[in-house]
């Protein structure tokens, strides 16, 4: 736990949230700068700033409760988002899923811009990164 | 499983892919319409077009999977994303996890687009959240 952090302030209950589930490992809220009514996000009770900082045992729950979310929001189209880093739009450093209910009052704005890439540079890639794992 | 599901048939090693990573519940592989290098998707195996429709022994998998791809694909910014039907931006209708390398040269591009709800309009959508959650 971070004594600054506004999300493990959340967790310890100093400040105040719209609590949904929780867990011993995960803790779900409302988010207070909603895309949509019903979004909400989901947090390891641990306090690290990207998804490769959290220990797998503080992530094993937070599908299974943003299924939950989902169900109980009610929305059919949803998208489920954790962004790492400033440059993807991190903008609290305590790992944090969005659950956003997608629908024509709101939500989630996304553009996809795809590359072409060639057989060859895929095969490249994909042993670079293969090589990674094995290590 | 779908016989006609794409992503079935991938798991099924009935058509190629650039396999990352296997477990007993979830497989991974680079997406071939990539917003960036190093672009993965992960796949329960287990077909349902939206995440309230795997069991979550399917699940458990998939963010582990997905901090291990991160780490070896090298990006230190990157979006975890996964759509729930077409309004969502969904396409192949079997549950996937994207991880997306997000630098200078490419990766997803979102708006955020944020609501203003008053305390009585929070607390309304809370309530009525809450009363499904206990249901
Ligand atoms: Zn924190
Ligand atoms: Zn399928």
């Amino acid at each position: 736990m971070d004594s600054n952090c506004i999300f493990c302030k959340i967790i310890r209950q100093e400040i105040k949230s719209y609590k949904l589930i929780e867990t011993d490992t995960v803790y779900s809220f409302l988010d207070i700068g909603p895309l949509n009514e019903g979004h909400a996000l989901i947090i390891p009770k641990y306090h690290g700033q990207k998804i490769g900082d959290i220990p797998d045992e503080y992530l094993h729950d937070v599908l299974p409760v943003a299924k939950k979310i989902a169900k109980a929001v009610g929305c059919t189209d949803y998208n489920i988002l954790q962004n790492n880093g400033k440059l993807a739009h991190q903008e609290v450093m305590h790992v944090h899923f969005h659950v956003i209910p997608k629908d024509e009052n709101g939500g989630l704005i996304i553009k996809w811009p795809t590359k072409k890439l060639s057989e060859e540079q895929f095969k490249a890639i994909h042993e670079k990164i293969l090589a990674k794992l094995e290590n």
